[in-house]
C-alpha cells in the first residue's frame, strides 16, 4: 500500500501525479522532452538510459515500464535491453552507447563520480555535447523519477503483461498526464 | 571546468538552463511550484528539506545557494540552516520538521528505505499526506538537481558572498529561467 492516499489500483508515477497534478504536469512534460523530442539520441537509446539508471536503483516499477517500452522501440534488435540490464560489459552496444550508459551509471552513484575521461571516452565514440548533456540529464531525471516511485511506495504491477501494455502506450503516445478522473491500470 | 559547452561565467545549473532551456524550462517551473506555491510547508522548511538533501549529496554548488536561500526565508530563525547542514540530531527542529527531514535523508539513499514506520513518525507529530508527498518530491528533486549540476561539473563559485546574492534572489524572484543572453553570475 502506498504512504499517501492516491487512486486505488493506479500504478507508480501516475497514481503520484494523479495526487498532485500541479507538480505532475512538469514531469510528465519533462519526461516527454527528454525521452521524445529532438535530440542526437534515438528514443529507444533513451528509454536504454532510463532502464539502465532505474535497474540501478532498483526501482522495478520504472524499470519494467521503461524496459517496455525500450523493446517496443528497438523492434528486431530488442535483445539489447535484456543485455543491458543483465550486463552492460556484453551487451550488444556500440561503442559510443556503451561510453555514454557508463556516465549514466555513474550519475546514478553521484554526479560527482562522472571524470573528465569518461567524458573523453564518449568524445573517442562520436559523443558530442548534446550526447553527453542528455545522457546525465536522463540519468539524473530517473534519479528523481525513481526515489518519488518508491519513496512514497507506488503501486508495482507484478504481472508482465501489465508492462508489455504500458511500453505499447508509451512508445507510441509518449507521456501525457493522465486525467484526474482516469483510474484504469495505465501509466 | 564543465564537462560541455556552457555559457562561460555563469555558476551550476543556471548555465545547464542556458546551454538547454527546452528542459530546462520544466525544471525551472517544477522548483517554482515544488518550493513557493501552495503546500503545507512554509518555503523556508522546503528550502532546509533542498539544503538537507543536497548537503549529503556533496553537491555545494545546491547546498550553498539553498542555504542561503533558507537562511533569508527564516530569517531571525537562521540558526537552524547551520544546525541541519551541521547534525540533524541536535538541530533546533520541531519534531514534524526532524521527521520529514529523516524522510528526506532516506530518499537520498534510495526510494526503498523509506519504511511504513518514517511515515508513522511523521504523522504522530502532524504530518499529513501532502506533508510526505513535497517532502518526498523536493527530495527525489533534488537527487536530480545535484547529479545534472555535478555530473556535468558546471561551475561551482567558492565566494560566500556569491551565493548570500543568490539567496537573495531566490528568496524574493524565486525560480525563474534565464534568458540566453544573461550571462551575469546569478543563480
Amino acid at each position: 500500500m502506498a504512504h499517501i492516499k492516491v487512486p486505488e489500483g493506479v500504478p507508480g508515477i501516475r497514481s503520484l501525479v494523479m495526487f498532485r497534478p500541479e507538480t505532475g504536469r512538469y514531469l510528465y512534460e519533462l519526461a516527454q522532452v527528454l525521452l521524445r523530442n529532438e535530440s542526437p539520441l534515438t528514443p529507444a537509446e533513451r528509454e536504454l538510459i532510463a532502464t539502465h539508471v532505474s535497474n540501478r536503483n532498483e526501482c522495478m516499477f520504472c524499470m519494467n515500464s521503461h524496459a517496455a517500452a525500450a523493446r517496443e522501440l528497438f523492434g528486431d534488435k530488442r535483445e539489447v535491453v535484456d543485455g543491458v540490464i543483465h550486463d552492460i560489459g556484453s551487451a550488444p552496444l556500440t561503442p559510443k552507447m556503451k561510453a555514454l550508459l557508463i556516465i549514466a551509471g555513474k550519475v546514478q552513484i553521484n554526479g560527482r563520480e562522472v571524470k573528465p575521461e569518461d567524458i573523453a571516452e564518449a568524445r573517442k565514440h562520436g559523443a558530442a555535447d548534446r550526447d553527453i548533456h542528455d545522457t546525465v540529464l536522463i540519468a539524473a531525471t530517473f534519479s528523481m523519477f525513481n526515489r518519488y516511485v518508491d519513496g512514497l511506495a507506488s503501486l508495482t504491477p507484478t504481472d508482465p503483461k501489465d508492462y508489455e501494455a504500458m511500453g505499447k502506450r508509451m512508445s507510441t503516445l509518449g507521456y501525457v498526464l493522465p486525467k484526474i478522473s482516469d483510474t484504469c491500470t495505465k501509466k
